[in-house]
């Protein structure tokens, strides 16, 4: 993207996959370079691994602050996503279109993109991406219900 | 759906929404309504609520065995599924189609449902809702990582 040189994120942005995001990761990884500081943390190959692990390598960098947002993609995006949302502080959205992307941080505060590998192409997780970084939280009525996020009763 | 008379699902399905999600939960208890003993968490009108209550509903009736699988709707379903997962038992799956539903089941054992009444529309929903009720987890491989998503490390 030489055209857009707007520096998306202040922070690192955390992003991992397991071996069926590992394409996706790699093409998003190099279409916003020089507009995102990446934290890769894996996989780096299409070797069969777990998603879990890289689920909760994001939550960690993002409860951590080694990161302040995060990108998570599997498959479907379904178990990855579940996997970061175990940690409190962590608020991860499965979108597959930049309408949810774009509600996610305005009402929910999402750190965490959650992407299928094996249901969006690049176009639309591009988008997604690119509204994610873009948004800012809305605030007001929503804030008292992310605080209910961060405490399970 | 008087055509489809096979019961759907052996124990009770709960189901909540926030405010936002109150017309389509209603809309698929009706429509499954025989097929399905629905549990029904609330809301119970269009004022507005915090989906995050409504979320930890529907997960603490899976933990505590009072249901075997739940649904759970928002304006996106981003922020009530993140509250569903808040819990290491649940395993809940944001879906806009019906791949994504059947890949939930078949590889995560996700026992959630969760819909975005803004970004999906009934016939969509009762899809996803169908697939999701009639697939069974495929086990083999998958099953090591569902069990990794019990525990956070």
């Amino acid at each position: 993207m030489p055209e857009r040189t707007e520096r998306l994120a202040e922070h690192p942005v955390a992003i991992a996959s397991d071996h069926a995001g590992y394409g996706l990761k790699s093409d998003l990884i190099r279409l916003f370079s020089g507009r995102v500081a990446w934290l890769d943390l894996g996989t780096h190959s299409d070797e069969s691994v777990d998603y879990p692990d890289y689920g909760y390598a994001v939550g960690r960098a993002i409860v951590e602050g080694r990161a302040s947002r995060g990108v998570v993609i599997c498959g479907s995006g379904v178990g990855i996503s579940i996997a970061a949302n175990r940690f409190p502080g962590v608020r991860a959205a499965l979108c597959v279109d930049s309408t949810t992307a774009r509600l996610a941080r305005l009402h929910n505060d999402a750190n965490v993109l959650a992407l299928g590998a094996r249901i969006v192409g690049i176009a639309v997780a591009t988008d997604c991406l690119e509204v994610f970084l873009a948004t800012e939280f809305e605030g007001g009525r929503h804030k008292r219900r992310v605080e209910k996020l961060r405490v399970t009763s």
